[in-house]
């Protein structure tokens, strides 16, 4: 039945392609096919379930949020990470400097641009990108992610806003050291390829509590992956997240390159790609297809027939 | 087991009531006797487990938005209701008027006061506050509930900044009628007096998926069930929510009275009293309670041991 | 030579009526008809030099402002008035309220709807709106001042953002008494109905610094017209006032019924009239008309040509 | 007379300086001696009047946004400068990111640090700093104006809130080329050193239309003149430019070094320097020095026994 599901649940994200937008503020994301989309679904006892476009590479972009989000927890520890970064929705769009300006130091999650650049920033002196990329291959079950230098070049040369914002989270000696190294080094973490077989292997480590499943070895600590679990929920989906928590119920993140990546309790790890945006900026065809696999499976975390 | 870690999570939470405050800008809340701490524990087989004061009665305040909105998705549906609010958490403090005048028509999402005064304004031309206290005494379990006056006239006195958010929607034609009527209607939903247990009933119906279970009889469906604490999880606790969806990973709606309402799925509600608050406005001895009690049940919604 | 460049500046004024559009937020006020323009101006040794439709009658709307804060400063004095408002142009739009929401608890100045209703209700324990009536009478030199009903009626219907603002002030204890009663005499004020003749008296009154120059009597103190025509040199045409300053450089003050008064330091006062309005609100044959009348007589306050 | 009463002003205005406090958050500005004050005025018949500390050494900080801008207006004309710059005060602080990020591309005013950034970004293909530095010792009329090495450096690495607005200003296409290049630049404009004489060279060439009176020089056309007085009056002494207009009535730029540059038209260029900061940003001694001369010499713009 699971087969079933999936299969009808991207039959009907497919239709919703025509909608949506692929993103274009830089330049190389422009160039994504818009009828794309896969669905990839992995579960613990190593099945897997895919349909469509599940073997195109494309950039991670704000999903690496996910992955430096969960090096900080793991090698800084809870505390020393949420000194730097709060936990609170910002109910403002992905790359907002508003609550930077006006309302705390802090930026308001690890989600948003400010707050993933201040993550990256704590991660810089320890971390080199090799091995960032290397603990990405790992996260994710797949060892051919690579750097995407086109989409790399594309991210620097448009880069300016999140110049910005590493300038005024310096002025605000909430970041430290070189402002532009960092920047750098987040454009670079943005700008790896993955599929949405990645994706769905990532999901499946999340599900699985940290622990990669074929092997039994714990690459997360329950704590880390608790933390990022709830803020891919409240977080997760850019201005849109209040709206897909209601919707699909599932801890979720999205990236303008077109992917997202979810996952179920215990039960799976989801990965979509379709480059066609809603205007939030979240795939529009990976969403549905979420939105109908949820409902029809009932895995929204308050589904009262959720097993 | 489950009463031994009542027990200690209740102590635990006393030892904050120093750092809290007393809500004092009502002037009525003010007089509420900082030492309080109550806890009751309700599960769906019919077992009540309490600590300390949970016989005070106080007002419900921003817990009635649970209320009002479970009214409203009941009775005018999701569509209807989610045409005049967003689901979105706005990041800025409850009775902010920013984004209203700045990002959006509608307001962000039904637990800030923008959102909930439009909430009563959809219900106004329906039901009367006789029907919504009668209401209310059934979905918490509590035929006591009974409008506090003191504390209304109070509200009535202080509400200007209510008003105001009322006129401003009304000049943005998405509050209908009479803007006094509709904010008095507020105040009086905000100033039903419950107890801790009271709080505790709300949310077993809520953890059995809106079936009383003492006698099946359904008051709310599933899906207003599952948008109600999806809602409560991700702008329960004011512009504290994602620190407490982080660290207690529960639905959970607080109030300034002093009130704290959350639930486990399938397992039980909870309710907890204490009038110091922190400086988000959320109980202090309740939120601690809580975290104390979920981590050491293990009921944190991402909590890989969670049964 | 004054007589020719008046006329060549209303003929040039002309030109960008097709530009503008008549303001519809008050359905009254849609109903006026885009292709008037008159220009009166008025000196102080009896003389009056008129083009176009300067007997037509439209409501004051924010050059009420002005008479609202002469009588304040007249009767309760600089320092009172200066404490309730502040003196800086705030850049946000006229009916704005989220510097009220964020930035200060006093509105930023009385040329905005915030500030003006601050000035307003330090007016209504002292005066009836039939006192302010007269004044206005004897400020602008025409007795047939009146109130115009039928806009008083759309603004009332349509004033539910000033109500807003009301609230919002009351809840800052910054304005007193009753919210509806001042709104509802700031909205009186904002209906009197007046012509370009009218606006050049009190243009003219300003300009010979508070005496009447057909009889020497002072209507206001030298102080109070120093101070209202810097305000509205520095807010006086809503968020475009940066520019008018630069390009005309004369103190002047707009409304959205089409007025504009203004006035040349002991020369002359003018009143223009043109109800189509440019983006900020400002009659687009009245701006225009100044632009050019004040550069060829080098009338800017900082034209080295000054006499 | 002039002598006396410019004698009793700076006696005036020496009684404030306790009340103010020297700039700090660029350090090197955190040495200047609180209890200086100098007061010089120069009339175009070639007198100078002189009070107090006039040969203090300072750095010019935002008086040369002024330099900038009339440089700019010189050399490109008013219609490029103003399709980059707009001309409204902002109401915000002088480094306030706030509007940049959701209500204009353009930054408000040339007086802003954004807006004079932009203008430098304007200059920079054309101007070395040399240059700069030379038209600036001429405007001044000081041959011994340089660069205050140590306070450069101080900005130099405290800059980092004008980078993040040289990088926003970049992202969204208004500023082209280097960014860190132009802040640069931006840097050692604000730290020319300047007295109170060099001060009141700048405010007599203004005061006098542009024209050197010494020799007959035109340095500045007259339109530039106008502009740049009329955004001095509006946009001058940062977010309490509107009450200095009020209170003091004359174009004046205010730097957070300890000057105030100001001028009467046709009259006079005044210079002051004390660096004991009000709560604005504005010196102390110099603001008040400035209200007692203008209002005892009836020099406000609007003073109706102004001569």
């Amino acid at each position: 039945m699971l087969q079933e599901t999936a299969k009808a649940a991207w039959e009907y994200g497919r239709k919703f392609l025509m909608q949506g937008k692929v993103a274009d503020y830089i330049p190389e994301l422009g160039k994504a096919n818009p009828v794309y989309l896969g669905l990839c679904i992995k579960t613990p006892d190593g099945k897997t379930i895919e349909y469509g476009d599940v073997e195109e590479r494309f950039s991670m972009q704000s999903i690496s949020k996910v992955v430096a989000l969960a090096t900080a927890l793991q090698h800084l520890g809870f505390d020393t990470v949420f000194s730097h970064v709060m936990m609170e929705p910002s109910g403002d769009a992905f790359n907002s400097i508003l609550k930077l300006d006006t309302a705390s130091n802090r930026p308001f999650n690890p989600m948003i641009n400010a707050g993933a650049i201040e993550i990256v920033n704590l991660l810089a002196p320890t971390f080199k990108f090799e091995q960032l990329l290397d603990f990405t291959r790992a996260i994710c079950m797949d060892d051919d992610i690579t750097l995407n230098e086109a989409v790399y070049h594309s991210e620097y040369n448009t880069g300016d806003r999140n110049r910005a914002i590493g300038y005024l989270l310096k002025s605000k000696e909430v970041l430290e050291g070189d402002v532009l190294q960092t920047v750098d080094l987040y454009f670079k973490l943005c700008s790896m390829n993955v599929t949405a077989r990645s994706l769905a292997g990532l999901g499946l480590i999340l599900a699985n509590g940290g622990v990669d499943p074929r092997n039994g070895v714990r690459l997360l600590s329950a704590q880390t992956v608790r933390t990022v679990k709830t803020l891919m929920l409240t977080c997760g989906c850019y201005d849109g997240s209040g709206e897909f928590a209601v919707r699909v119920g599932l801890p979720a993140k999205s990236g303008v390159g077109g992917g997202i990546m979810s996952c179920v309790e215990g039960q799976m790890g989801i990965g979509t790609y379709g480059p066609a945006l809603d205007e939030k900026g979240n795939s529009i065809g990976g969403k549905n297809t979420l939105e109908y696999f949820s409902r029809a499976m009932h895995l929204h975390i308050f589904d009262s027939e959720r097993e």
